[in-house]
């Protein structure tokens, strides 16, 4: 059966989280101490650049990683080298989040991130930052290289890494294309639901929520290429799931819960709100859309938030979030072993009916 | 004996280098035609930068990756497939070079390269070239993993991929942090041999020259470290005495020969002259530095122009370039079988007192 009731506790212990962070201070020593890698000036330099941007956020999807080993090894497994070599790899999952971030701040010229300036906001960096994200890119490599080497799953989890790499810069690539003509006009014939299921599976779903279990199943030994695309399916549907929460709760959400003041609607982004409304809505709603869509006036946001109730729209949602969520969880439960599936039904149990 | 005359011959024929260019639609093609991998709307776009930015320049590290081969097989392992596949590393090569080229210009704004608008500059384009640069750079990671994922070198090739990519954000890096003061002035204290060498090595010698020839050796079966460490410490020795000459041209090369305006003082580079005449000069010369150097002002050129005279730095050079030369050569003379010597002694004999 699938569990109804939403529950708030933490996919991971407060040890687990402070486990994690205790070693952050080695992967910066690793990616900064080798003479023969990096020079001593730079060394100071890429220090900054690790502990400015890494180790702020949620973390969830670095501990997400080990979560899933844990969820996925045999008891025998769960030796400290062996944690410890997960945590590396979530670890590496963090810094390519953040790269992205690093260049995602950029090309929108976002001013804060984590309630600080953005790293090229930051004073002396500027565009340098686009050399500091490569930098950031290639310690995951030297990461992989230096503990993984001699691993069975070394050049599974390289490639794993590449692939997820490019589906990412293929989802931004669609996410900036999906921008403002010349005249600042926002194209809505790119709002579609095709469109949109591509864009978020590419650029959030596959780093997101593919990498970190599919590392996972490589460090416990999975090999079978069928259990990583059984497990790709679902990930990739998880990472739907959750992106579509996060724009129903940049409108609706609280935000003395969601920590954040939504914007997608003044800022014209590509929202599953915004594609629904399209879907649902007549001339008269269109014509809203064309004309209210994307503008910093915050009458227009209302009137775009009005006519998202009109046409019911949390309603929609409800429903929506619903149906996925049983629909996902069943599939979770048909999995086969080498898939961390206890990890899983907890990760949907507790993305279900979120509000932050 | 080390050969004293200047030949003009390229180190290819017209034939090869027509060779070269026939297989860029196919990689453009494996690039962008893969539905797994690649977007339909993306396509398009990638396939865009692709042949907006990659196949311009002088090909040089393409080449040369190709020619290097061709001087280490032996006879028999000259087969067109084995061409074929020296022909796709000499693309990724490249591409390397090409997203650095990217990025460097955004970096640096600078408007124009291979004489048409840098990338960030076409219209459309803008800070969404760091995701372009982004995806070129994966793209060499796509080839590999298409074209070499059971040739016993593909660990080391990637690997070799992923440290000079390292090794040429950290020169950038270096690079970037010897610039300007908030003032706009130039911190000559930076401009030291030492920490010239370094950056040259780096930034440039490793993926321009380190890389085509190790490619080469890993595609022609050489798996012996120590032959690779042979020829990596000539090859970024090579590419030390490239750069050197490289500034030596900026500033005394002949525009009509060089096809380019040097403008290195104006910019205020950290470039050899300008760490050989603080090397050189006295307590004045340190004095003009200081007030003329970087600066827009064709007075300001022209001044420091004629200090590096009176500071007898043609000959200084000329003294350089022949003693560099014969050292290099006699080098390479003495490298153990494994390494393609005739490649680099005729590559070298073509450097020495080149004008273009
Ligand atoms: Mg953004
Ligand atoms: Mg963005
Ligand atoms: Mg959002
Ligand atoms: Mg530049
Ligand atoms: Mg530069
Ligand atoms: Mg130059």
């Amino acid at each position: 059966s699938v569990p109804s009731a939403y529950t708030s506790k933490s996919l991971t212990s407060k040890e687990e989280r402070r486990e994690f962070m205790s070693l952050f201070p080695d992967i910066v020593r690793d990616l900064t101490a080798d003479p023969e890698r990096i020079l001593p000036d730079v060394e100071r330099w890429f220090s900054k650049v690790l502990q400015y941007n890494v180790p702020g956020g949620k973390k969830n999807r670095g501990i997400a990683t080990m979560t899933a080993y844990k969820s996925l090894a045999s008891p025998g497994d769960l030796t400290p080298e062996n944690l410890h070599l997960v945590h590396i790899l979530g670890w590496c999952v963090e810094m390519m989040h953040t790269f992205f971030l690093i260049v995602d701040d950029i090309a929108d010229g976002s001013e804060l991130r984590r309630g600080k300036p953005s790293w090229y906001r930051v004073k002396d960096v500027g565009l340098r930052a686009i050399n500091d994200a490569f930098m950031m890119e290639q310690g995951i490599y030297y990461l992989l290289r230096k503990y993984f080497r001699n691993k069975p799953y070394y050049v599974d989890i390289m490639e794993l890494f590449h692939d997820c790499t490019i589906k990412t810069t293929v989802g931004q690539c669609l996410d900036l294309q999906s921008g403002r003509d010349e005249e600042g006009n926002i194209d809505l014939s790119s709002f579609t639901m095709d469109r949109y299921t591509k864009m978020v599976k590419y650029k959030t779903a596959y780093y997101s929520f593919y990498l970190p279990v599919a590392l996972s199943m490589f460090a416990a030994g999975v090999q079978n290429p069928e259990l990583l695309r059984q497990a790709k399916t679902i990930l990739l549907e998880m990472g739907e799931f959750f992106q579509v929460q996060d724009d129903y709760l940049d409108c609706f959400g609280d935000p003395n819960i969601t920590g954040k003041q939504g914007k997608d609607i003044e800022d014209g982004k590509c929202s599953w709100l915004a594609v629904v409304a399209l879907q649902r809505g007549m001339a008269p709603q269109r014509a809203i859309m064309k004309e209210k869509y994307g503008r910093k006036d915050p009458a227009c946001v209302e009137r775009i938030k009005c006519m998202y109730e009109e046409l019911r729209l949390p309603s929609v949602y409800e429903a929506y979030e619903e149906q996925t969520y049983r629909r996902i969880y069943q599939e979770i439960q048909q999995t086969s072993v080498g898939i961390p599936q206890a990890f899983l039904m907890k990760y949907m149990t507790k993305l279900y009916r979120r509000r932050e």
